[in-house]
């Protein structure tokens, strides 16, 4: 019997992933809501490929194109943020959570808050407003399914295992395309260098994130409110070849590792089909081929955005939000040609350095420091730009 | 509260990996049963440190030893193959099978046929008498929990999956201290280079097994009988370091491996505590310090012995029994200086080409086999010595 599921932010690159996979099994799904922020006639098409129920956009000013691109299909439409929770709130057997940024929140929450099946790819639900997810996921009985590659080879690595016996979770990082880079050398690397991921094909703002490795510190929030190790048993390590996802050390020295082709297909499609699995039109991974898998230390002088990140864990509260948020805006202006790349982690430091908040109890309050941590982000780019 | 505990060979390698695990964990266990074949004073000491309620020598002959040694410990002790079968039929939580060679065959069943869990490292049960064994765990529900640390690796990235999803098992190789010679300088390889395992420490058949790949066809066998993913589905890559010690790939193209030092306390521990785990007192594994891990095809133009192994598995019945005792006197004879190392696999499989003999049904079938075909390859040999 096809299963049901919704897929929020349809057109992103975890979207495209998602719905590759369910175009290579179409007997098993039966897709209800697609969502996108704008992209209203890529929606409508997707809509209308996969016979969906209702499509979304959260810009409510792309409403009217959205409904003009499916006039005729009897495939409703809606726009706007409440459209989007709505949208997201609807029951499903599976919601893929795959909007990018705080946008996510708000409807990522609404999922949760049904008490469904969550394939989490989206960052800011944990890294901002982890606490508040992880209740509202305890409230309503909801089981997050970790979508990003190092979390799912995490979980995969956990399977039949009890989390009590972990001595260690090992998160590997690609190092970015200057991994081999000097201080002297990093500070002139241009956007296009920043934008060559060795291995993985994803958007702008996560693979600036992967070359200042403020992904992977991201990512070590992350595994830290999914997997309860304790901070200090949280390793990370540098494997340029990004075949070895994550691992798991247990108290009798056995690791464990998911290891797969650098394709995001793969952990969405552990999750679509958790605890089963399901085919993925993917070549099989030939390590013969490969030859070699390398790991070093990371160089936190060289690239100290895991170690803030550890900070503003330790530190808890607010923190991890206002670094989330700085680092956007910081990205953003390395984007635009604002800023050096290395200033991008100096600001998002900077940024959390200065503002304090109280920890968030609330969606809205989380919302809050975003907005507000963007602000002051901005104000420290002005002072700083190109620096 | 302490389990109880059965060691079928306590002073061979596995024995004392084994025992040295329940030294650091003394508080958890109480040691029914050691067996060894003959050394009796070591079996002895060894009864007297932790504290069995019986020692048993295979060996009739070295049971008036073992009496002395023992005298007024108030430890009981027995000798010869009957006493070995009703020690390991004694009721314990746990049972480690790690007699080396058939003689292991009836002492590892009377563990079975009790419907004990059994840690099974001795490879002969599995490839010489595969089915009946599989029948007899079956008839009695015992619980197998493979030690050889690739099937115990195997074993580990099944856990909270579904076998049926399984694609492929890909078992690692170390492929031996003579991995990168060509076939005339294999020839005239010697005994003691032969004994110099890369990675492991461990008894001389075994490492001689290691060199000519024999061991890894011998375990392709094992695996199948573990394992029914289908024959053609488990595959041997070559992995220099030792570090995976095999892989499980599922549907969607995970890949899940077990990773440890080169150590069986690791696979060991991971059966004593299973489902659980336990300390072992073993440095963690550094990756970083390790640097790199390699992977290539395996060489069968030269190393043979794996596709031999498979031809025996798919031909079923007493092959793999005549294989693999034509092989343990082709490997003592090397070990004798009789013939050079190449003559090794060929002999094992001039053995098998030439003896055919009806599936054995019983374990004294399987014993007669095997008595056969040493008897065979004894013969060969005579006609071959230093060819």
């Amino acid at each position: 019997m096809a299963r049901t599921l919704s897929l929020l932010g349809a057109t992103g690159s975890i979207g495209a992933s998602t719905l590759d996979l369910i175009r290579h099994n179409r007997g098993d799904w039966q897709v209800e809501a697609l969502t996108a922020n704008c992209s209203a006639k890529e929606l409508a098409a997707l809509a209308i490929e996969f016979d969906a129920k209702i499509a979304v956009v959260g810009e409510e000013s792309c409403l009217d194109d959205l409904r003009s691109a499916l006039e005729g299909t009897g495939i409703e439409a809606a726009g706007g943020a409440q459209a989007l929770c709505e949208a997201a709130a609807r029951p499903v057997d599976m919601t893929v959570a795959a909007i990018v940024g705080c946008a996510g929140l708000a409807p990522t929450m609404a999922a949760v808050e049904r008490g469904g099946t969550i394939a989490l790819a989206n960052k800011e639900a944990l890294v901002s407003a982890g606490e508040i997810l992880k209740s509202a996921v305890e409230r309503a009985g909801a089981t997050l399914l970790p979508t990003d590659s190092e979390h799912n080879a995490i979980f995969q690595c956990l399977a039949g295992n009890d989390i009590a016996q972990v001595r260690r979770i090992i998160l590997t990082a690609s190092g970015g395309p200057f991994r081999t880079l000097d201080a002297q050398a990093l500070k002139s690397v241009t956007r296009e260098q920043a934008l060559k991921h060795p291995n993985w094909e994803m958007g702008a703002k996560i693979t600036i994130d992967s070359a200042t490795m403020m992904n992977k510190g991201l990512e070590f929030i992350e595994a830290h409110h999914l997997f309860p190790v304790g901070l200090e048993n949280i390793e990370i390590i540098v494997h340029p070849q990004s075949i070895v996802h994550s691992m798991v050390e247990y108290r009798d020295r056995s690791v464990l590792a998911q290891l797969g082709p650098s394709d995001m297909r793969v952990p969405i499609a552990s999750c679509l089909a958790w605890p089963e699995r399901m085919d993925t039109p993917l070549a099989p991974l030939d390590l013969a081929a490969i030859g070699e898998l390398t790991f070093q230390a990371p160089n936190e002088e060289l690239f100290p955005a895991t170690r803030i990140c550890r900070e503003a864990i330790e530190a808890g509260g607010a923190a991890p939000a206002i670094l989330n948020a700085a680092n956007e805006i910081a990205v953003e202006a390395f984007l635009s040609g604002q800023i050096a790349f290395t200033r991008i982690t100096a600001v998002a430091q900077e940024t959390l350095a200065r503002y304090t908040a109280h920890a968030p109890g609330t969606l809205e309050e989380v919302l809050a420091i975003d907005a507000e941590a963007r602000a002051r982000a901005r104000t420290a780019l002005e002072s700083s730009a190109l620096v």
